[in-house]
């Protein structure tokens, strides 16, 4: 399958992209000194909570829509330590979309810029009911494809 | 690269694999009823602070030996979804090593033995003082290859 | 009011007492080294959850019944540090019962059997529909009582 | 003990009061919708951390002064649940000052200035090395008492 790298830089232009701020809490930090592991995963669903907020998909319109989404796969890397009181910004974009999953793009910056954190998240859409994957709806997979402000 | 597929299966036999037991609790459960997604990493870290512990490299001993590992990947499927007062076995292995990081294979298995998430987690072994990857302690790695135990 | 000394002796024997045994693991360490003040508050509350099972009033139990519990005050005492690794136990028996609020009172040991923290926790049974305070449910009060085995 | 009760609202007047922002993460809420008990500790461990810097006794510089900062008691009152979303500002400031411990008064109001919770904390000031309680440095206890700013 070959894309024309035109319409890739394209959609880069036109899909939304959230920027999260947070400051680093002292119950954030581990025995070491920075930022555990773990926290890093909260860090990102706040940022996913206010992309789907601004991609007008909060949980509660998954929920009357029928859908539920499921995080089926995580890969994160680990960069840069974070400490007590750093200025964090947490980047999301959609990375691609496909029939009943889409996958996000997230980034951690610090206070310097320096990129800390980035993984790649894998969503699932799924019938609420029957607990089965499900087509997604097209409001949000035109989103994920940047379609949406197009006349 | 090829390999003898009996040199694998005989490593298999003869790694570290430890078994963590834990009951899910209240607070390990979000809004939607099952465990969060950032919760079963720290499971994980669990399941690694007990396999490091079996392995004879506890946190302080790698500090002695002038060693700091950091966590610099974690690619982990969600598979099944984790409820309050389930019982968790968290089962973690050596999956390979390099010369200054390894990769570890942990599993979490519910009460019905049913695979609920699996990562694979890469660590690096850092020169406590430099901060820079330093190979790994001889004793580390034979351990990670199964050949601690032989004449 | 005066109380006979001998029926608080004979409701001490006869109220439940529950314990709970948990592993103080890595992550629930802070940057001192120790258990952090708010994570004693999680270990509170999966004693309590013990104790509501063991009592016959699980969560769901509530609900059906059209009742919620409410945590209104929680008075705390931090003795003594505990650290990764250590086995404590988690004691949850009644302190007193009202109409429609009851306490309990909590207490933490560490596996030298040293106090480590102890609480007084008060809670309200609610409506769960009006969200009010409602009488509880008389086999609940004999429970807090102690009564819940007699003839 | 009688007190002027002029002093008294003077000594509110002058005291160091902080505020510390924070919005309500989806990770922090519990199955039941809402904040979860337990980390409405960790929100007031930010306020103080938030008050000790601003009134010139971060972490380290204790630690520089040979003290360590031991809270040994907290007493909360949970008046109203707080939800995903929720924009809180945690109010610092002293109840009372000892000769080697202190108590901070601490509420958590919502953005529609509702109180939600409020907590007294006890903290002991220890020797850091010894761990036994060591009357409190002198410019601390005047902050505590509204001292600081005065000829």
């Amino acid at each position: 399958m070959t894309r024309d790298p035109r319409e890739d830089k394209e959609r880069r232009e036109t899909v939304l992209r959230t920027e999260t701020d947070i400051i680093v809490r002292s119950t954030e930090i581990d025995v070491n000194g920075h930022v555990n592991n773990a926290k890093y995963l909260e860090y990102l669903e706040w940022g996913r909570e206010d992309w789907y907020e601004r991609m007008g998909f909060p949980y509660d319109r998954f929920l009357e829509m029928g859908y539920q989404t499921v995080t089926v796969n995580i890969n994160i890397n680990y960069r840069r330590e974070c400490r007590q009181g750093d200025r964090l910004t947490i980047v999301t974009s959609p990375l691609r979309a496909g029939r009943s999953s889409f996958a996000l793009r997230q980034e951690i910056f610090n206070q310097r810029g320096e990129l800390c954190t980035e993984a790649d998240v894998v969503i699932v859409t799924m019938d609420a009911r029957t607990r089965k994957a499900r087509e997604m709806p097209e409001e949000l997979k035109k989103g994920l494809n940047g379609e949406s402000g197009r006349p």
